[in-house]
């Protein structure tokens, strides 16, 4: 199969998990449903959960234990969408070719929305716990202990990652600065932090869930960090080169609000070789894990000349 | 000790453990860190984690298991301050006599920093799996399958009751309905869910955290149902009743914005008896878990007749 075709059917498959998990838009509370179902389906690229779960596929995992945890990561990344785009921080009216949620919704629901999609991705990863079959005897019980321990580690990281340490960190940061003359230590910082933290969340429960032992999950984590900056530093790139059809949101942004970025630093040229550099660091680990070149390699791969 | 010594010696205790928890000010991102900080030390009454703590004690728990998640039900409940009190929202200036949040570090800060709270509440409470003892023999891994499965139940219950099917629900139903007229079955709904289900949230972790059965969390449940109920309602009484001083916000700010009360539906008189009818419930649900009237009761009766 075309990797163009396994990606359709891994986008496919991430859509019918997040329908799974996601609320019903009914109830006295519709309206926040409705905003934050608007926003999860407006047909978002699902690299997060896609990464989660191959490398979950990676070290062996054939669970559907790793489902909440894909639906959840998604929803994270989909709240901060919503309240980047709000009027106070990044007042972006389009996103993937739609309206933005505070556009249609005004700008308390989009708060709100933004709010309940965090809430609930951690309602939903708890999920996991009602998956973990009962121990009956010792080595029953044993097995219950392992799994319901990977469960609470991977938890941990969902909580984490995307935090004031993590995500948030690098957005506070990212808005704090806009216009502003910026350190090379500030940028890192933002890169590692508003993108890098949740693809390493992702890559890191993945390999947890799956039981990987402590080397490789550090194998990973290295191969995230290398894939977020890359992914982060390609995003600058498309934002001078690419056309709004492509992206479906306002091009040359970043250089109308005054924003530093790796590109404006460092230049096109540079920016690109250092995109192939750090993701032929993150291939190489991926290969060291598992010599096949399969979907995961491509995927990084199609993460790297993306256009869009 | 009197009462009000007794509660002023819990709330330096609550204080204590939030310092324990909350973030270091510091770093790249200690804006936001800065703008949370500020937030959750603004004298709150720290009413949710004493009535989590004390519920624990009644039933026996003297674990320091139970104060991450005393520090996460506060850092819920203050992030859901800081997004209420936000322009798109409420619009509120003044919180317990201090500048809000968005008036001190900007709107884009505040809504960072309740993004923050949120989601660090829940990184706060998975440091509870750490402090389970690792069991050796057949005997201390069924008790340690048994502490973490009390505290993934607590961790659920903590992730979906402030959520769309809770808080944010009930939040929802209010800012969309104000200045209409709203119906009794939206009125109860939103008080169930805007801050019923919180007090909810934090008695029955209590209760689940000290190992009490099915029956005892459900006779908790209900009472917590009361005690939300004639809590909100009180507010409304005292939003018509209190003055600047006392509440350290606006008065009458309800009237003013056209907002459909407990108070305005059934006027005062009816809803003071209602608040007393809702309290005794709730005292006779307690009392029937121990027989001493101790500080819960006194407590309870303290939110009735509380004047701020």
């Amino acid at each position: 199969m075309a990797f163009s075709e396994e990606l359709k059917e891994r986008i496919e498959y991430t859509d019918s998990v997040l329908k799974t998990y996601m609320p019903k838009v009914e109830g006295f509370e519709k309206t926040v449903l409705s905003a934050m179902d608007y926003t999860v389906f407006a047909g978002g690229k699902r690299i997060r959960p896609i990464l989660m779960s191959e490398v979950y596929k990676l070290f062996g995992g054939n669970d559907k234990v790793i489902e909440p945890f894909m639906a959840a990561i998604e929803m994270i990344h989909t709240y901060s969408l919503i309240h980047d785009d709000l009027p106070a921080l990044d007042n972006d009216d389009y996103r993937r070719g739609r309206k933005t949620a505070h556009v249609v919704y005004g700008e308390a629901m989009a708060i709100l929305a933004g709010d309940g999609l965090l809430n609930f991705a951690y309602e939903t990863a708890t999920k996991a716990f009602d998956m973990v079959a009962e121990g009956k005897d010792n080595e029953g019980v044993a097995k219950e202990l392992l799994m319901r321990k990977r469960i609470e580690k991977a938890l941990s990281i969902l909580a984490s990652k995307p935090g004031v340490h993590g995500m948030i960190g690098g957005q506070t940061v990212d808005v704090e600065m806009t216009g502003q003359r910026l350190s090379k230590e500030q940028l890192v910082y933002i890169y590692e932090n508003k993108t890098g933290a949740l693809i390493e969340a992702a890559m890191t429960i993945g390999a947890i869930l799956a039981g990987a032992d402590e080397s490789a999950v550090e194998t990973i984590k290295n191969a995230a960090y290398n894939i977020g900056m890359a992914f982060q530093i390609q995003d600058d790139i498309l934002d001078e080169t690419a056309t709004f059809e492509e992206l479906g949101k306002p091009i040359h942004s970043d250089e109308e609000s005054g924003k530093v970025t790796y590109v404006t630093i460092h230049g096109m040229e540079a920016s690109s070789a250092e995109v192939e550099r750090l993701s032929n660091i993150a291939l190489d680990n991926i290969r060291g894990i598992r010599d096949e070149d399969g979907f995961v390699i491509e995927l990084v791969k199609y993460l790297i000349h993306r256009t869009n």
